[in-house]
């Protein structure tokens, strides 16, 4: 890779600064008009972004295209597909690896942009292929010779909320008799809950970790054990695992089937790889889990184009720069008018703020501007009838991403007062985004509205797999043009070591008494007081 | 009431101002005290408030009592819980209605604070009382004389999120072979996916309205009573209601139970209402259901309390006033270390942000202050394997209030490398507050942790009913006490009303054919194209 600007340095910078002095008006009449709506479009995979009601105009576009070619951000996607070793801290010991996410879906045409990867990838897929098949054809049954029904996948962050947002997505598709549950936090409730509500007996559980050592997995992992011993069940029958090789899960005998991830594919991009695909593939079948990577891979190939305007993962990207570091919003709702995308934000904030949630360049400097924002949501029109109060009229700006689709899943609709509620969904989508944007005025000033919120539309034909997939790479693409564009390694997660480090060192004077525990061990002394209060009474155990 | 100061007025709204220039530094040696976590600390009905870790000291924390008394809090609490009508903006034309979500459970000390509306309280609770009875003792079953083992509530917002976020907190004292389940969404898969999993002949549906029209509740109302039809069931055997007297939905015959709430309830505080009880008590029982109204009916007499020392609500609040509109931070997480509590974020959100999302005084100026932040969160330990890494290490500051009980609900729990599971949740919850205020130095820069990231944490003994109907009162009165400082309606929902006109207006034309019908509505002529648009292919009808 040659070298590239960054924000800060790119000669863009000075013409966005200057445009943000007046960003476009949407208010006036004629401000939104139907060459706006047209123009401001870029339509690819099935999906139609609508930017018209952006606070932005073509001198702003011309702008932030220029910023994309200074910063080299297409170019850095490129090399990253093609496994560049960009997880990485100039300078500094970092984990200097390659990130290859992509990889794990780049299947489809040859050759693949990383041959080596997907080769490895396809090897897992095919362990998935026979292991799904060998459950169809009733040659993997329990003890008792019945079917399983249920996969409790056991895993946490990466390894939870990408896999767990894919399969509520795509829910509506799942083969009859298969239901998916996740155990997540450390919480023994979250278990007790999952456990109180499953047959044991007909039950798969898969177990992720990349590390084979997350402290909550483990812990949930021995939980569920001790459920299928005391169920008179062997768990080398019912367990399956996700981990990487040589990692200490890595021991096949205490597994049903084990599938391997690669160190260069991260927690929270790892939803196309084993991690998200065993619970998908259980859920759906094989075929459906190929349509949800095929349409991811389409998306990699697109968000090579430099073009803003061929490429919709770049696109969002800069509107999103805009709107954080230019129009100075904190942070970004991302509202799906789907239910079943209701934990698609979560997964988002994940994926967004872990990766760009930082404040050290590439060359280890501080961050001089602002990075990632505060990304949040709930699904529409839910949300209409709660927190769109403070969007409409409070003081904070929430730059918004809407995400809808023309047709719903499951196809059962009823016409209601003279139209189906699908058409109701999508009238309640395109009506925020107008209202947002256009305001209206008032002689009660508490039902004035200002107007000049900015918002997109992300209007997808239906949520299916390929159309999920498709989505799933789009947002992943777009996080990395925002780290690239900011300067900051979007695939290490430094920032949650800290916390690791002193749950370790409280757990132990919670255990061995308040006092010297906390000062050899260089907790700030008298947080041992804390400790100490935490066991007021005495723990279950 | 008598006229009070709100913030920008308040003479200690200068001090305040002042003392934020140099906000307590929490990560030097000996900032974090035992001292100073010993007296930065409330406690009050099973709860511990411990605030060590914000950034302030006892300057700040006088003249946020200043201010408290300055801006008459206290005293319009009180007034709101006798009937003041509060629930306006003056000069103009506005709800004009009191605000009595506390008399709902304002049932156990005499005389109540406003006696009337606790009496009408009463009446529906003995109703419920007695349809709790029949469905234990068999004298309500289905056609075929089955018992009812599922509840599906539809209704949306505030008859939604609430009561949802309540069930879900107490889903583990539910009585043997009682689910409730909840359709919100005019998005048709929401009522399908809902509708494929359970088992109609033998399911409640309960029907949440306070006016009786929202779109949404109503559409899905007539997609489950279609789908009881087509079982061959009678819809007036199974729906029941919860509506005001007189609303279109106020039919007895068309319900086998109706229930009514006043409109001096808003949606978002209606919990303790029927809007949220009859979900709970058919989960729970009706014992349950007094000890969750208990809870919450003593932190309303504990918000009362004039000194921020003995009133957690009220301090809750001051600290938040601090952050957001002296320490400029736009957002608030609420990140609570009980999966249980997986909804009350979003019950939170809505509460909150529908409340305090205002830019109009109640005197009808537009504010010159930032009023209600934005409010997200998701439970720990989840997020820290998430978007932890931004609050450490990101450049955009969220102050946090950690929930975190002591004990589990369930008491199922495992000894794994030394601890419980349950230690290592609480040990956990812990080190974050102590990371995030102390941070860390370290000689390689992507590893160092800035510290001075201020958080509070609520420590409860275990989240029963009772602690959880004092969390919700808590946060109800925190959410008033800033309504009251930023002298915003915090009643009110203006600026939910121009979406509804605007989607109405787009429903008619993707029905009618673009064209003439914007112009002639007023919709912002060319946006006809959008709706257009969202009709590229047929609807499913």
């Amino acid at each position: 890779m040659g070298s590239f600007h960054s924000l800060i340095t790119a000669p863009a910078h000075g013409d966005l600064s200057r445009l943000a002095l007046s960003p476009y008006d949407l208010t006036p009449d004629g401000a939104l008009t139907a060459n706006r709506l047209r123009r401001y479009r870029v339509s690819a995979l099935g999906f139609d972004l609508f930017y018209g009601m952006e606070r932005l105009d073509d001198e702003v576009l011309a702008a932030l295209a220029r910023l994309a070619g200074q910063c080299g951000l297409v170019e850095q996607f490129r090399a990253m597909r093609r496994g560049a070793i960009i997880n990485r801290i100039e300078k500094y010991p970092s984990e200097n690896r390659q990130v290859l996410h992509t990889a794990c879906r780049d299947l489809f045409d040859q050759p693949a942009a990383e041959p080596g990867a997907s080769a490895t990838a396809a090897v897992e897929l095919e362990k998935l292929h026979h292991f799904l098949a060998d459950l169809e054809q009733g040659l993997l049954l329990n003890e008792q010779g019945q079917p399983f029904d249920t996969l409790i996948q056991v895993g946490i962050g990466g390894s939870d909320l990408g896999p767990r947002a894919v399969f509520e997505a795509l829910r509506a598709y799942s083969l009859p008799a298969r239901e998916v549950c996740f155990i997540a936090n450390v919480d023994p409730d979250d278990a007790a809950a999952v456990l109180s509500r499953v047959n044991l007996a007909t039950t798969l559980v898969n177990v992720v970790s990349k590390s084979g050592s997350t402290l909550e997995t483990a812990t949930n992992e021995a939980l569920v054990r001790a459920a299928l011993v005391r169920k008179g069940l062997d768990p080398a029958r019912h367990c399956l695992c996700v981990t990487g090789v040589g990692s200490p899960m890595d021991n096949p005998a205490r597994y049903l089937r084990s599938f391997y991830m690669t160190e260069s594919v991260g927690g929270r991009f790892s939803a196309t790889s084993m991690v998200g695909l065993v619970a998908l593939g259980f859920a759906l079948g094989f075929e459906q889990v190929m349509e949800f990577l095929r349409g991811a891979a389409e998306m990699d190939c697109l968000a090579e184009e430099a073009d803003p305007q061929k490429n919709p993962a770049l696109l969002l990207a800069l509107i999103g720069i805009w709107n954080h570091n230019y129009l100075g919003c904190s942070t970004l709702a991302v509202l799906p008018y789907a239910q079943a995308l209701h934990r698609f934000p979560a997964h988002l904030q994940q994926c967004d703020m872990e990766s760009n949630g930082k404040s050290v360049r590439r060359n280890g400097e501080q961050v001089t501007i602002q990075t990632g924002p505060v990304v949040w949501g709930e699904p529409g029109t839910n949300g209409q009838h709660a927190f769109y109060q403070l969007l409409h009229q409070g003081t904070e700006i929430v730059p918004i991403e809407f995400i809808g689709f023309r047709h719903s899943q499951y196809g059962v609709d009823l016409e209601c007062e003279g139209s189906s509620s699908q058409e109701k969904l999508v009238a309640n989508l395109l009506a925020q985004s107008l209202a947002l944007a256009v305001g209206r005025a008032s002689d009660n000033p508490n039902r004035a509205f200002q107007g000049n919120r900015p918002s997109l539309l992300l209007l997808g034909e239906r949520l299916t797999p390929h159309a999920m997939g498709t989505l799933l790479a789009l947002y992943e693409a777009k996080i990395v043009f925002q780290g690239f564009c900011w300067d900051v390694n979007s695939f290490d997660q430094e920032g949650v070591q800290l916390g690791k480090v002193l749950a370790a060192e409280i757990l132990t004077c919670m255990r061995g008494g308040a006092g010297e525990a906390g000062e050899t061990r260089g907790i700030s002394g008298e947080y041992v007081l804390l400790a100490g209060m935490a066991r007021k009474d005495a723990f279950i155990k």
